[in-house]
């Protein structure tokens, strides 16, 4: 097993701030896919839908200000299966966030791509709770022929 | 054992140019580090120097066009031991870089900042190739308050 691990600090920013933005609609399609809808309850799923395809995500469990875990249901085949979770702190004058996309079977090429890709949609998080604008699909800073 | 891994395509750039962005002084410290010396063959040692502190980096594998491969022999206590490697192919119009930083002993908190800090130094690493500019510390782009 594999996990793809990230840690970003979003300035001047609450916790609830950052857990809006990975807990509702209009926070998701901001910084990550810009179609995106799904049932933002524990039990729902998230639907978000790329060009190449998508990723459908059931919520697990939500802690308002801490934790948020999602299970892959449906995407991608090395996806499926996977977990995503979120923890939030906060330090000096940043809400820190660790993310962990947790179970690869393998370390397969497509998983480098998906961390680098990881990534810049953290950032894209980052700015979109700093600065109102995030870089969702297909706004998305590209990477490689991969996109 | 952990690893981070990623990867990156760097548009319309040779394999030889990719190659000598991780190979020399001058490619290197256009991306990584501004203050960075060192000797740049095999058994040698480039030295990077950042404002925290600093990484040494035995060169154990040169394989031009091809792998480069680090050893950490001086740094974070978190590094020491661990390696770095570079694997450049072809594909489409991209050179292809699949990166790994591997050996991390436990995947404690600084493993998440260093996974989300190599990607935003491997977009330095192509868009210096591309476009001839990028950022090197201290121009880095800052995620967090660990900067």
């Amino acid at each position: 097993m594999a996990d793809i691990l990230h840690r970003i600090g979003v300035k001047s920013a609450s916790l609830d701030d950052v857990y809006d933005a990975l807990t509702t609609v209009e926070g998701l399609s901001g910084w990550w896919a810009t179609d995106m809808r799904g049932e933002t309850e524990v039990g729902g799923v998230l639907q978000f839908r790329f060009l190449p395809g998508g990723f459908d995500m059931k919520i697990l469990e939500l802690h308002p200000a801490k934790h948020v875990l999602w299970e892959v249901v449906d995407g991608p085949e090395e996806w499926i299966g996977t977990r995503v979770s979120w923890d939030l702190k906060q330090e000096d004058d940043f809400t820190i966030v660790l993310f962990k996309h947790e179970g690869w079977r393998e370390p397969v090429e497509f998983m480098y791509h998906c961390s680098t890709k990881w990534a810049t949609f953290l950032m894209s998080l980052k700015t979109l709770v700093e600065t109102g604008t995030g870089a969702p699909e297909p706004h998305d800073v590209k990477i490689s022929n991969w996109h």
